[in-house]
């Protein structure tokens, strides 16, 4: 994993079965799902991975199984409320092989300082040999990174290769960025874009590198990303708008989860689509909602028809 | 404006000229603009009216004239700091010729004792003669009130006679409403939906009486809720996922009434699309990006060929 | 109102009668008691004046009055969600005769620029010529500003003369920006603290020029300001600590001014301690422990027998 | 621990060396303190004992050692992210030989329904065979609970028998309970009050079983239990007032732990005041006022005397 990262990490999900313990033979399924669809890299234990409802021990589990089995690289959500944890985890990952880290800030940072002085916290206790992703997602954290902010942390730790971008709006945030590194004042890094993939059709216009998210249809993503690198912006525009019914359906926060949960398992990539509590799930009215969005949407994309 | 109100609610813009001053001539122009839309009613002085942005004096000039103007129902949003500024608005509008107001929750509610309570008080402030619209946007607002509190609500405040419904996830919402409805525990409620319009789709068949969003084209507003009404599913989503792109584009945070400005502009319906401050505005970038998403949405609909 | 002002500034209440009027007699003798009781000026529309239940009207109203009467420099609080509001108030209140006014930020400020862009548009709106109190109450307002934004504020709007300080914990912020003036990269300003008063033994020894609190001993915070001028330590913080107990009892968020107008009644400073919707009360409880603090207070300080 | 539990349950500190290690000897020497002091029970891993910056391995090293050494009942903080780690930390504990176990809401919870689900997911996660106490600390957790939402989890799950209070103002919520336990709608529960003490003066006169809190005289904390339940009222307010300077200057937040471990390093209970990252520290200015605290409560208290 490096500045120059670019494709879609899909956000992995992590795959229960029906009694909530860790289903390991779909955790293999989805993996090499994910690598069919096209992905260049994978991320795993993020929110979306359920990490937070794992104990450590399944943390590293999960963390073994994926990286010995994906060919490409493997970054792990190493956020935790303290830096002792986080380092644990960190070390622990990267000794079974993943490719680097992802940290988001705590919830409760507020002023730019405050920001940068976790970052750096963060940096000093896992050690600045592992390269890490900077999670920019304030929606959910709460906590705003102007770009300045983010400069400053990317200048300070060389260890920060990728900017994992989920700001909202944030396509101007994109622009600033690249903007800097053209001038020279920002070095190289990768951005690849979160925030449910509901904006991925101008970020990369903006100058993203790519997606990591969770939508259902990464090879989907993996086409949009081929399309935006090849300068088809009208075909890109006409895939991502099929998608987008869906797409903004998935966004939902709580409920997506379920979404995509009912979707990977339709198509066949795990096994089982519970969630552990707290958990979010599909009414069956839905359920319903989401069969026709797909069923809508396999008119022009055969992927869709499950 | 009844419990029994629906249709489209087009939630108004407010005008300024270059100066940063109200613009009644553009005032009486959206006025029309929205009425000729096919609005069944309208909502001034809400958020996305800038609402906060104007004194005393300028708030009631505004109502007075598009009161004055509109041959519909006219909404006039009364949140404020303190229940006797919102009474002195909301009994000046109603003087007005106003049909009703609509109250949000202030940010710092927290148990359901309170939000009870606060909606309690601004009743017994503004006086239970005034029919009122409940504002439910945790978003923006970060008050979460359950269906169980909205209950308690419509069952202790008679006056309370519309939902402006904009919960994020917000579809099982409705439904539960509308659930309660039908067992006959909760009395009649109109429900229109904001959240930018993002989920109009599915609102409309989770039973929403129809729209209160801001987003520039009422009149496909307007029309959608035909195609649902008359229960045209395949067309009516047809129509919507056209707009989506857009729709979503409107629908950022902070950006979305630069966006909304420059098309009612764009369309003639206001002269000027600045802001007062604080506010967004769009970068060279964004308005192209704008103007892309309308010549792809004037394929299929000649209201986007601007 | 200088960057030399020193001694205390009161938080005025608000007078209400039974039924929820404006006490206008109240507010004359209200005035009068906080001037007796030694203040070199005095602050009304504070949230603890209960400014945000008052209408454009009221608010004009409680100036003009107090304003006319007070022989000391009145400082208005002027926050407002929007400029528009803040302008018309400011503008006004300067007319009327008051000497300066008080700007709290809006609690959604997040990161250090939106701070110093949100006091420079309000520095913009009401004019460079109307000396300001910049509030930093990190508790209630859920706005944190660093040092060193408050030296960008103080750096880049002149007419910022005076910090009313209550962050919690706050005393080391006093020491950097006494440090800086010092070093002399910070200009002069004077700093009033608040928080309820329960760390004014060591603001006034960290280099604070006084108190603005509303503590209902306005007279034992002018005593205190005199023997921490006079350098007599130890007797500053023997009668503040006598005071401790009612001051700590007084500074429960919403419950505060429940207290401090009931004090204020048995006083005689105001008619009636009635507060206007939100507002606490006291349980019978409650007063009694009042009474009881102020019993075992009255066995040092005359001024507590009551 | 049962409903019946009372006296003092001091919120042991967690003691680190200069590099930051856990320090056993320090944790042998401060539980024997704890105990020496005259407490009635322990709680270890709270937020003043810096849980969330222990990883798993160390949480659980803290845990065996303490509950090995103390013949007092111990409870566990495993308040966590998620189930899974709560549910490891918690059946751990109680094999180590915990009395129960604490468990503090997640931040992001507001409904009432929300908390109540919550709780009702941790008993379901770690099991109703272990008796826990129920944090209610809104000042850091910003999730506020009625007194109706805590009769709703009491009511709900047999295995609370204990309220950590550290509501602010919290005295009626006291009152309130008390009153419904008086009434019969509430069974027994011990409420033990945490908020660094700042009120504990009238909280036991309020119903409060004692006190929760980690200030550094818990052997005052245990006379003013004492002097409390023998109804000597004057005499237990003369021995708060006495330590209320210092009660009040320990808390503030953040800066309060490390006052608390000067003063603990300083009584000779742990070897090193360091704290792990993040976290305060005092400038010598600080330690200079908490020396001036110590001696001024040196002159009526020896304890002080250091």
């Amino acid at each position: 994993m490096t500045a120059e990262a670019s494709g879609v990490f899909p956000i992995a999900a992590t795959p229960f079965d029906d009694a909530g313990r860790l289903d390991e033979a779909s955790l293999d399924r989805l993996t090499d799902f994910y690598v069919e669809s096209g992905a260049t890299g994978l991320t795993i234990l993020g929110i979306m991975g359920e990490a937070q409802k794992l104990d450590a021990e399944e943390a590293r589990l999960v963390v073994r199984r994926i990286v010995a089995r994906a060919p490409i690289p493997v970054v792990v959500g190493v956020s935790a409320p303290g830096f002792a944890a986080m380092k644990t985890l960190a070390r622990d990952s990267m000794d079974f092989g993943a490719a680097g880290v992802m940290i988001a800030p705590t919830p409760n940072l507020r002023t730019d300082d405050q920001i940068v002085a976790y970052f750096t916290d963060a940096v000093e206790a896992i050690g600045d040999d592992i390269p890490f992703v900077l999670q920019d997602y304030p929606l959910t954290l709460s906590v705003i990174m102007t770009p300045g902010v983010i400069r400053r942390i990317v200048t300070a730790l060389p260890s920060c290769v990728m900017l994992k971008h989920e700001d909202w709006p944030g396509l101007e945030k994109i622009s600033t960025l690249r903007r800097w590194q053209a001038e020279g004042s920002l070095r190289p890094l990768s951005i690849l874009c979160g925030n449910g993939g509901l904006f991925l059709d101008f970020e990369g216009e903006r100058g993203a590198d790519g997606a990591m998210t969770g939508y259902a249809f990464p090879d989907m993503l993996a086409e949009l990303a081929s399309l935006q690198k090849a300068g088809r912006r009208d075909a890109a525009h006409d895939l991502f708008d099929a998608h987008l019914p869906l797409i903004r359906y998935e966004q939902q926060q709580g409920v997506g989860l379920a979404v995509r949960k009912y979707i990977l398992k339709r198509r066949g990539a795990i096994a089982c689509d519970r969630q552990r509590k707290p958990g979010g799930s599909l009414s069956d009215t839905a359920r319903q909602e989401v069969d026709y969005l797909l069923a809508r949407l396999a008119r022009t994309d055969p992927r869709a028809a499950l």
